[in-house]
């Protein structure tokens, strides 16, 4: 009551804040529990369907609101009067008749946006989201589809699924088209709706990446209960190594052979998917992983802009500048089509059942891929030496997206280190070094050097521009797009293969200790990340670092036009 | 003797097109003479290697030739004065040295090419060549992997591949690269070049073509084969058409199975590909398509710039005018995803064995996509009434590649057209009308439908532009955008089901003859380029008739810059 409107609006909004973060802690609660109970097939109970409807379902109420209240062409609301006099229905909506009196004047008090605000996401950000959004998308409609075949499923998880379909694709749309947007409406409504989406991505994301990780224990204890069995089958001439990887493939054709006798003992949609339901689970987590960074950029916005600024459209020209870059370019196409091939032979080896070929090829196409993606940062480090430094003070204007950028990328880093370093530390372990250990530590050793410099690429070219003199030469952007093809080529193969019987099933057999395992694996999706998010950064280099319009370095006659961010 | 100078160039011409049209019926034959002798495997003879041989490694010297003679950067020649010098060898270059003295003057006369000529094919047709072509590359690389491991196979042959790989990979460069060239060097030198790279490329189509048809009939042959035991091996509760096409996945999985015994009855590519190498070999078959296209284009523009005309750079800026796109562009991302999730759930019932039920849902998502995008077509047509229409005499400069998309186009409908029209004349011999042929019918009438309404589409929008007062409607894009993204869709679902055991093995039954059942297979590919050069068509219209700069319609002041072309 004593307390002045600033104040006010300050502890409102941390308690926006509170909110979020109680319903993150209650579903990491919620989802744990399913892990840790051991359940054998993660039946939905009445709690997860109560919390997910209210968490998808206040997340939808939302959208309705933003794309009714506020986003509204103001061409609607002719339409709606026009339909109200012919009809002569009384629509019960207050607030909509004064607006569209004055319809013609201003579209800004209509809607209580405008796009004037910092970018909250990249081109190929965007892009990123929509390809994994639809993936996500197809997922849950196959899991409604299996619902409807299931006679025991009931219409409530159907309802669920249908939400998630709902909220993906919404949220997708929201993301993709509202990138610069800055809500002047109803603060605390918008910041609490922006939470709440923030929350209910980070629930996703949680309740994934454990899914995910309850995947892998079941394959890892598959194996540590099939072991005895299959040493006694198989053939005394193949070494105890081709064994170990051998029996993940045996055991996976049982859950084969078991889901064609319905016996039921693997769930229904890793079933039919196989390891294409890693891909879509992989594909989720990075989806709500963007989504709940680019939604706490947009309720960071709020209130930046005053309640009666003006409403500005969104702008939809995108200028490229292409030259300099055949040349990395299809470089890294070579480098894609080595890494693809390798993709084949290693499949072509797990088929042929010569397992620790297959590893072999993983191993070395790992380490060629590092040492090569090292040359490619050391060589764009040398040349940028010719760009020009500025002072980020005077350049506000991308402060959000890099931010952004910062957030993703530091996630996937620290999930990249985590994995490289325990995949280190486990190797210490090894009793017998034979040839294949070392390879594997060459690969960890390779693989640490190439994150180290390449984020101190991704850091250092983020403040440097193109001096008016280097307007011909663009130094280091040859090697920009290779490096933006090949963080891209490891995307792919990580997303492909990583979740596959691989190098580390081998390791598990060094390692030996289950939750160790556990440890490395759970972050194999941030890894994932941090190569798709790499080529983010590496396409906003590229596009900020040499654009030959105004910078703040160079301040030449030339520059009436403003920068246009993609 | 007594010829003039033009007479003798129109002559020589001439002879390159019947020095082309021989290779290609050479090849033809050859390949035809694999076909019908009936051979298990695909082995190489000398024959082909030597023809092979030729083939590549004259392909690979012409764009040695191009590369070093016509295109290499003036910088190059210094430092190669630099070597001569700092060696104080000579190499045995006569040519180069007079031009390396006036190096700074002019690099006109040093590169014998121009980047002036009208395009050769637009930005998205050649991001598609790269994408084929990768896959190519990646086929051939796994070629030369799985000739590595064979002991029988012969040094040659590896050779081949290698040729292969090459010539797939630069020629994918230079025609990403070069696709506004016109060469001004020797005429003569160049014609015989093109229309060399042009047989090279008929010589790859159709042996592909060829060698899918083989792995068709040899599937098919293992249908009638095998049809009796697996009568008598089917539970009585099963209707016939539930065998039919149950016996097709008995039959892979039999292959799969003798693949494991190392019996050798199935080609070595396809044992390890699986599904994998329909998609490589269709690839193949349209990059070849689109680079022989592209090479007719540029052998079209030899001689229409005259020697001496100065060199013009390549250009690199690309614009991109986004607006009034988004709704369509959401549409058609919701079609992909509803063709993706029918995809995943044809996978997962063809896995259940439920083999007719995924018939079903194939032909209804046939039906489905049909019946959308022929709506969206229509609304394409209404709205862009209010376009005006010009005349094409005045709108000389992307004739060229309005000629490549017309050939291209219309290669595609013709197979489109085969392929529906076959289909229609098969059903009509149906004795037994029951719903499933009631549904096929109806899809091959729509079918038929959206190919026509969309071809008529494609030509009409070709040659409308937008005038002054539709600036800000541009009507009509949203539904472009929608096409663009659901060809897309039904270019995916072609390009991955359409191969596989599916809607066509219930119409082999329908039809009875395996020469008809050839005929409308093998127009298969044809049919997947036409969805593919469709999404082509239509990023072009996107791009052309929406371009705020410049037409011959409105000549307003604003029009200083001249519209780029990507």
């Amino acid at each position: 009551n004593s307390l002045g409107p600033s104040a006010r609006t300050s502890l409102l909004t941390a308690c926006t804040v509170f909110y979020a973060l109680f319903l993150t802690i209650f579903s990491l609660v919620l989802e744990l529990a399913h892990l840790l109970n051991d359940e054998e097939s993660r039946k939905l109970n009445k709690k997860d369907i109560i919390f997910g409807l209210y968490m998808y379902g206040g997340s939808l109420v939302f959208f309705f609101y933003m794309y009714i209240v506020l986003l509204l062409n103001p061409r609607w609301y002719s339409t709606m009067d026009y339909l109200r006099k012919m009809f002569g229905v009384c629509l019960t909506r207050p607030k909509v008749s004064p607006s569209s009196d004055s319809l013609s004047s201003a579209a800004a008090t209509v809607r209580k946006v405008t796009h004037s605000s910092p970018s909250a996401g990249s081109l190929f950000l965007r892009l990123g989201s929509v390809v994994f959004g639809v993936t996500g998308v197809v997922y849950y409609a196959f899991l409604v589809f299996l619902c409807d075949l299931d006679p025991t499923c009931s219409g409530l998880s159907i309802s669920l699924d249908i939400c998630a379909i709902l909220f993906i694709f919404i949220q997708m749309h929201f993301i993709f088209c509202n990138w610069k947007l800055s809500i002047t409406g109803s603060h605390m409504v918008a910041r609490i709706g922006t939470m709440h989406l923030v929350a209910a991505n980070l629930w996703t994301w949680i309740r994934y990446v454990l899914m995910e990780e309850g995947v892998m224990e079941k394959e890892i204890r598959e194996v540590f209960k099939h072991r005895p069995v299959v040493l006694n089958q198989s053939h005394s001439s193949e070494s105890s190594a081709e064994n170990s990887m051998e029996l993940f493939s045996e055991s996976s054709r049982k859950d084969e052979h078991d889901m064609k006798m319905g016996q039921g003992s693997c769930q229904a949609v890793e079933c039919f998917l196989g390891s294409l339901s890693e891909i879509m689970f992989t594909s989720i987590v990075e989806y709500s992983l963007i989504a709940a960074a680019v939604m706490y950029i947009v309720w960071r916005n709020i209130g930046r802009q005053d309640h009666g600024s003006t409403y500005v459209k969104r702008k939809h020209q995108i200028r490229v500048d292409c030259s300099k870059t055949t040349t990395g370019l299809f470089l890294g196409l070579a480098f894609l089509a080595v890494t693809f091939t390798s993709m084949v032979v290693y499949y072509g080896f797990t088929m042929m059942h010569r397992s620790e070929k297959a590893a072999y090829v993983y191993a070395f196409t790992d380490m060629f891929q590092y040492v090569l993606s090292t040359i490619g940062v050391l060589t764009a480090i040398y040349q940028m030496r010719a760009l020009k430094y500025f002072n980020k003070k005077t350049h506000i204007q991308n402060s959000d997206q890099e931010l952004l950028d910062q957030i993703l990328l530091s996630i996937g880093l620290v999930g990249e280190l985590i994995y490289s370093v325990a995949g280190l530390v486990g190797l210490t372990g090894e009793k017998a070094w034979n040839s294949f250990s070392f390879i594997l530590l060459f690969v960890h050793i390779f693989r640490l050097i190439q994150v180290g410099t390449q984020t101190f690429l991704l850091h250092v070219a983020r403040s440097v521009r193109m001096g008016g003199d280097d307007r011909e030469a663009q130094p280091g952007k040859q090697a920009i797009t290779f490096l933006l093809t090949a963080n891209l080529a490891i995307f792919f193969m990580n997303l492909f293969e990583s979740e596959k019987a691989g190098v580390s099933e081998v390791i598990i057999e060094y390692y030996g200790k289950r939750s160790w395992v556990f440890l490395v694996r759970s972050f194999s999706p941030l890894t994932i990340f941090y190569r798709f998010h790499s080529s983010v950064c590496f396409a906003e280099i590229w596009k900020n670092v040499y654009a030959s319009k105004t910078h703040p370095v160079h301040n030449t006659a030339t520059s009436t036009a403003t920068p246009i961010n993609i």
